[in-house]
């Protein structure tokens, strides 16, 4: 069902800094890139995490509405915000998740960054963490 | 530098539970590895990720002494604690971000689950993130 970690979001503050940590200190110069997810109120940097596919993906509140990760950063400051699990099969995955009565932001997947279909999983039911479940394909 | 996402460290206050979601629900079923870090006073569980070589590990605190997650959890509750990345050669990496002025929780490597030798970057340098560094070999 789940394939691998595709990424890791960070919810960053002031995103200079952080890439000056993750670009020059850490040496990941792996091609970037940079999409404004309106959906999500938020503007969205992926880097390359060394030869791995795995990326960071650093995530700035964008526009004039508060979104989801503005409220994290006001609640908890910048730090992970969630991390991103690839599957084959993303609504099969969900029809699972929910038939074990887990709570899921999403019950269907929606239009993520890059057009990858995405759901979200309450931290209610991981223990926490804020899960995201992706289809590439 | 930095080759890939080794594990993604997860303080869990219930582990039974937490089984029940990355095992049970995901699906995550490889083989595990549980071991008590004492220098950490942790209880860790690791597990694979699908196909990936990346795994969750699932840190308990351990031990009639309060550790460092213990205190988190205390803190901030279960969730995900820290990013391990792994790196070709740990001591150079370390000498190298000292040099460009980050905040190290330890200069050089010391061991870690399974005999790593592993080092954690100060969330203040980073961002907000915990990041261990690991080297293998």
């Amino acid at each position: 069902m789940i394939k691998r970690v595709h990424h890791i979001g960070i919810a960053v503050a002031d995103l200079p800094a952080a890439l000056d940590f993750y670009v020059d200190a850490l040496g990941l110069t792996g091609p970037q890139h940079r999409e404004i997810v309106t959906a999500q109120k938020i503007v969205a940097t992926f880097i390359p995490i060394g030869s791995d596919d795995c990326e960071f993906e650093l995530l700035q509140p964008h526009g004039s509405e508060e979104g989801s990760v503005h409220k994290f950063l006001a609640k908890r400051g910048p730090g992970v915000h969630h991390i991103c699990l690839e599957t084959d099969d993303i609504e099969a995955t969900l029809a699972e998740l929910k038939a074990k009565g887990l709570e899921l932001i999403d019950e269907h997947a929606r239009s993520g960054a890059r057009g990858h279909k995405v759901a979200f999983i309450h931290p209610h039911s991981t223990g926490g963490v804020l899960i995201e479940l992706l289809e590439s394909d």
